[in-house]
């Protein structure tokens, strides 16, 4: 009997590698860091050769802001679901007396946070949340779809360098029948797969689940386990046994369209399901497949992303 | 004697046009709107033309998310000089017993604001901050300039289109000598005159302060005009009478070099300066004066920006 060694990576190994070789930049706080230039081209690339995948899907671009309404997040239930990976703006709205208090505690390295008050804006917890509201109302008959790339926001700190705070998804959300949303998100499963096949990653699906929080999320997750209602693309990244899920492919049944009234043309509450490409992950997959050096990487993949 | 009523025009009709014509899209927060694949296309290419000016500045393009740490800003003043414009990150760290009550203050429109609690990250309040840290240590003879294209935030809604709490704003930063940064500052400034008079925009340069909060404030802003440490180009979007900044030169002297131990290749203290384009403002400024459907605007100024 042998012993293998190599059944998991370090990540913290890979962090140290990514950092090494410049395409990643410390920041002094987990999972925030800065990406270099390299690291910018292959993300741009990857999400270039989605777009020329998607270029006939006839998908509205729409862009928003990476700081969305709160009552966006308070209307669809994220906090029941997800509170510990809500990001809340908070900011200061006193005088100046106020204003030299709060000086003099950071000055002296106290706390100041109870000089700071929750505003109206919440971290974008999901690129597609800000999508929901613009599609209140009767739907076309060929239903809608958008697509976005956006900053998100999770809180959870981690030097895992796949799990980041803040981070890009490249996201294509839908609204129609049951049927049209349902076929669309296996299609995306399949467009993806055979994308990740071309770039040479070692790519598998699975059935998956988001991460509720507590007890009651684990009757959530099996729920959804049990519907088929996620599957997630993943890649060994930082972790052979546990490989690195770099994009999420989702039916949301009602829960977007009753609380934004998203009715099909006949009137009935439509379906949602959304896709989202973990763009960041999805270059460190590149990264630790093909080698830290891009331009050392196989010309068959080299020809997807520089054509 | 003739009474001009054209003075001014009025920011919510050119917010409702902005609408009406589907380059914004609202979403119930003040300066938070989303932005169309026609908004997205014009800034696009801005940004693509000022990469073409710049494009032999040897600039090292470094990309950081949204979100930065708390103690750069805590270490830079930025509280002091600023604290009202400041974005800070809260989140939920309880357990299970106080999700249920955060989840029943949600569904009850209770104020759920001390369920929160701040934690190691702040929004960013302008492009060049977190480069700054990258800077310590001993620069090299001829300097190092780098450039970002960054979310920005800032903690001012308001319905004026041009004011928003969250933006992007293409910047350069240069560390060096005094002289060497000061001269790159005045550079910028004609490069960019230059870059706006090819697109036909109205601009004129001003010197300009910061937004400086309180009557301390008002020394410091009066300190930084009696030294000329800031410019804005300015151009007429939402008023003839106030136009709008809508990019910044600014000489920092040592108040980045100190408090990062950034050094002159012989030692000295090192001088910091930074340029910021602000994206959205300019794609107004383009819209405001050439018209809302940029398929019409003027031959000259398309072969620019659609070469």
């Amino acid at each position: 009997m042998t012993t293998d060694h190599n059944t998991n990576f370090d990540p913290y190994e890979f962090y140290a590698a990514l950092v090494a070789h410049k395409l990643i930049i410390p920041v002094g706080v987990p999972g925030a860091f800065g990406r270099s230039a390299i690291f910018e081209d292959i993300l741009e690339r990857f999400n270039a050769l989605v777009s020329a995948h998607s270029a006939d899907d006839d998908a509205q671009m729409m862009t928003f802001p990476p700081v969305i309404s709160r009552q966006l997040l308070e209307k669809t239930g994220y906090l029941d679901s997800f509170p510990h990976l809500c990001g809340t703006v908070f900011s200061f709205n006193g005088d100046e007396r106020q204003a030299r208090e709060l000086s003099r505690r950071v000055g002296e390295k106290e706390d100041w946070s109870n000089t700071q008050s929750m505003g109206e804006l919440v971290l974008n917890p999901a690129a597609c949340y800000p999508v929901y509201p613009t599609f209140t109302g009767i739907l076309p008959v060929k239903g809608r779809t958008v697509t976005m790339l956006h900053w998100v926001f999770r809180n959870e700190p981690s030097n895992e360098p796949t799990r980041m705070q803040s981070f890009r998804v490249r996201e294509f959300v839908r609204a129609g029948t049951e049927a049209q949303v349902s076929s669309w998100r296996d299609m995306w499963l399949e467009r993806s797969l055979g994308i990740f096949a071309k770039l040479g990653l070692p790519a598998h699906s699975d059935i998956a689940t988001d991460p509720f929080f507590g007890r009651a999320g684990k009757l959530m997750a099996d729920s959804q386990r049990k519907n088929e209602l996620k599957f997630e693309i993943n890649v060994p990244v930082i972790s052979k046994t546990a490989p690195t899920a770099c994009c999420s492919f989702n039916c949301h049944q009602d829960h977007f369209s009753t609380p934004f009234g998203i009715k099909t043309h006949n009137g009935d509450v439509a379906s949602t399901a959304c896709v989202g490409l973990g763009l960041e992950r999805i270059v460190m997959a590149l990264l630790k497949t093909h080698g830290l050096d891009p331009t050392g990487w196989p010309a068959t993949v080299r020809k997807h992303l520089w054509p």
